[in-house]
């Protein structure tokens, strides 16, 4: 399946795509699927019957894409997980996987804007392949931390690189407001046979910027979750950010960053390709 | 007002400490003071009425205390924010705050443990001035910020230092369930006069082995509040650890990290004694 949260009208709330619409599971699912958060821990098997017997309900064109799990409790992020994007940022390949986080009002979903901040214009794209947990997991063994993730979706991880590189802590370079994408659905983890053989594309105004394959992560998912299940509980529709390849504006001598009106894409093989515009802040 | 979140039995709660007990602010102020964070925005004013006028209701022992804010949306921590500390860590004092963040499930109220994990012995303790946010913060200039902060609490980040030296990024090390000791209550603003001039102590088995003055902060409260709104928005109960003082176990050449069984206190002058315990996982 892929799963969508949208806003349609006033009301908030959550389906699965099929035919080209949308068949909302937000009321059908009883109080196991209340919330998508609460689909994913427990009502992905009812949610598929649904989906399987029922026809679209809405188009997509008739809401507003939201994040798929539109308030994570937690977004982990990983840095320089890729060797050739770790080469393009001056940093070493790391002994362990690097980590940070984003706050919840820090994503947008697709077709929402990316908002330059007024006070930088040191603005630039990272895309990446976001993996979004099931099942909670807490010292979880990297044999065992593929039966905790729910899907995946595309994720952008827009960074103000002047205040990344405030300190040594990357935390305000990656929490401006809006500068998360994410979407444009959740891919459910049983339609992804190797969430570590798929192409990730990131384009600019349709120019191709990133060319990566998650083959090339340092970190790859199960060693990400037992890492990160090391030190924190992970719970349904939390959210981690699993790097981005070379190509960044960062790592180019005259760094191309994003300017108002450019349209960033990240294309990622079997999940989807999702699309933002950068806005200007106020 | 020193304000307070508690448990009795089952039910949550917050109030106002006066005669050694509890007003139980709860059900009385309307929807404008449901909840504590509602109160910090609202209804401060409305709250110091009801506790003017009436007795306690609760005993302090016949609760248990929470974190002041139970579940902040956001806890932002400022690192190397006393030059003795930063000397000792072997870190230059910085040119902006150092940002990390804490997830809200590392908090433990006053009385609760600090837990040591079991897959790091390197725990240490932190003690230091933690502000609350009362009013919305973006883009707030340094000379308006103070009109933001509700009031202030002791702070324990207690952090696993090996892991928060894995990278370059202090994430893992700062994450770890129960290590954030957030108490006893919050004593709002206008019963501190100058939160610059106060002596703070740390003590590990009523030995003394942190002892600073918040006029020695790099950042002052209102440079912090300046720049952590320039990039976030800090909202009501919303929390700001504003770093420690020199003599935490790390910068010894023989850490006296902490171990099951030892006390901890972070005693700050007219805010009060955060005492926690440890123990270790599981």
């Amino acid at each position: 399946m892929k799963l969508v949260s949208f806003v349609q009208g006033q009301r908030q709330g959550y389906g699965a795509v099929k035919d080209g619409g949308i068949v909302d599971l937000s009321a059908r699912l009883g109080p196991d699927g209340a919330t998508i958060k609460d689909c994913l821990a427990h009502a992905l098997g009812l949610a598929a019957a649904e989906v399987a017997r029922t026809s679209a309900d809405l188009a997509l064109d008739e809401v507003t894409l939201l994040p798929p799990v539109p308030v994570p409790d937690k977004i982990l992020c990983i840095g320089v997980n890729y060797a050739d994007h770790a080469a393009e940022m001056g940093r070493a390949p790391p002994p362990y996987p690097t980590v940070f986080t984003r706050f919840a009002d820090t994503l947008v979903g697709h077709g929402g804007a990316l908002v330059r901040p007024g006070n930088s214009k040191d603005f630039d794209y990272e895309g990446e392949l976001a993996v979004v947990i099931g099942r909670t997991a807490r010292h979880v063994r990297a044999a065992d931390a593929m039966a905790h993730v729910a899907g995946y979706a595309c994720f952008q991880d827009a960074s103000v690189r002047d205040f990344q590189r405030h300190t040594s802590q990357f935390i305000p370079g990656k929490n401006f407001p809006g500068t998360g994408g994410f979407g444009p659905w959740l891919v459910t983890a049983d339609e992804v046979a190797d969430p570590h053989a798929l192409t990730l594309v990131t384009r600019v105004g349709g120019v191709e910027r990133q060319r990566g394959r998650t083959a090339d992560m340092i970190f790859k998912i199960p060693a990400l979750i037992a890492y990160l299940s090391s030190f924190t509980t992970l719970r349904p529709g939390d959210v981690i950010a699993t790097g981005t390849p070379a190509g960044v504006a960062a790592g180019r001598t005259l760094p191309p960053w994003l300017i108002p009106g450019d349209s960033v894409e990240v294309e990622i093989e079997q999940i989807g390709l999702l699309r933002n515009h950068v806005s200007q802040e106020g």
